[in-house]
């Protein structure tokens, strides 16, 4: 049976992280009804084993496709560079990753085809990023950096601290070195980073996070396929968390922009 | 049925952060076995809600319980601080928890009766060192401040970084303008970062790790109950979690101080 127009849109994360996608969801197909998952009492996926991060990826697929979803979005970098063979899989509707949609729009902004990416531990060891940038252009040089404190450098709330330059100073030198253009924000808590490490980068480094390339790969693929939503009702956002810790609040607030409502708490264990 | 002195002692944690009791056990009871049980998938605690801890503490027990320990250590200052009662309740062996060691021992180490406190924000949130501190003397005076990003950093491996110096200087400053002579290192992660902090608390203030009196206070109990093994044998260790993540074996070796054998992987979810 294949998806409806009128379905609603699924968009699945470790944590709250993935509710900057949301929010550009939100900004360029504001008639869409999205439901999201976070998985709160997990989360940070960064430091687990691959096969751990498989196994929960298909726990949180099939919760996302009995929701009757007519697309799956990983905003999840980690998932993504480990796990996205598993969505596609069990899925039998579209699936767009945050991989894809950053390589395709870093290797669009780059002139020199010197491109950095900078994510968490299992992200960068999977070198998923220069695959999918590879594929797409086998002339680019990728230079990379896992920096697994900006996670909780940003939950701590540090946007703008001395202890965050110091530290993007120490993680960076060594990309900065190789001259590149344009540098892949690979995870969805660094889009909060970026005025300091725009600041830190300099004014001749492009820096590419995949929010709004993800919103605008998803509407032309909702399109190409028809399953773009044409009614004009208010559209319906439902949050699915598998904890709600302290300060989930403040913190998905600040990911999202905007007020936070219609959360459940799903219990797995 | 009352447990044997030949059974082995249970210890459990959120991570690795617990292998440092497992450490001051093995020295200060050379003939003990020892099942530890760290629940490297769904960590850390310290950030998670109260629900969710209580919830996955009772589960960890009743694993230990069905490995038929005599003694429980909770090792995880998150879970001793707001699951302790969860623990008693399940358990028919003696427990000791990290915070009820770490109290006595401050207790009994400060002249001035003023006592600082760090730890994860849901350890200090819960105010359960003040608790156990007031109920052994209550003319003490707890200062505490929450120091989320300690076990990332320790986890990075900066235990000497000016990173992580800063990032001291930033937390304690409070709790210092506060006349303390003593201050409880309230996680299990935080003795690797002992003479960073010693140096930024300058030598006028005592550092309490608990790993040490933990052993102490198990050794008490163990002869009180007349649950030591008497037996000379070489004692089995068994270490249990639900993750083997990227760099397991060296983070792990770091807390333990000596090399890690006989892990097994649980798969609960």
């Amino acid at each position: 049976m294949s998806p409806h127009p009128s379905a609603p849109i699924g968009v699945f994360d470790s944590g709250v992280g993935g509710l900057t996608v949301v929010r550009a969801l939100m900004e360029r197909l504001p008639f869409e009804d999205i439901v999201y998952f976070g998985d709160t009492a997990r989360v940070p996926y960064g430091v687990k084993s691959v096969d751990t991060i498989r196994h929960f990826t298909a726990q949180i697929t099939q919760f996302l496709l009995e929701k009757q979803v007519k697309m799956l979005i990983v905003a999840c970098n980690t998932m993504a560079a480990v796990a996205v063979d598993v969505v596609h899989q069990l899925a039998n509707v579209p699936v767009l990753d945050v991989i894809e949609a950053g390589a395709r729009n870093a290797v669009n902004v780059s002139r020199s085809n010197s491109i950095g990416v900078i994510g968490t531990p299992t992200t960068i060891n999977s070198n998923a990023y220069a695959r999918s940038i590879h594929h797409l252009n086998p002339g680019v040089r990728v230079f990379s950096q896992a920096c697994p404190l900006f996670v909780p450098l940003v939950e701590e709330g540090w946007l703008d601290h001395p202890v965050t330059r110091m530290t993007a100073h120490e993680y960076l030198r060594p990309i900065f070195v190789e001259q590149i253009d344009t540098l892949v924000l690979g995870c969805t808590h660094y889009p909060l980073l970026k005025p300091l490490l725009q600041e830190v980068a300099g004014p001749d480094i492009a820096l590419v996070d995949s929010a709004a390339a993800m919103a605008e790969q998803t509407a032309q693929i909702l399109a190409e396929r028809q399953l773009a939503n044409l009614a004009r009702h208010a559209p319906r956002y439902h949050f699915h968390v598998t904890d709600i810790p302290l300060r989930f609040q403040t913190i998905g607030e600040r990911f999202l922009g905007r007020s936070l409502a219609n959360v459940d708490m799903v219990k797995w264990n």
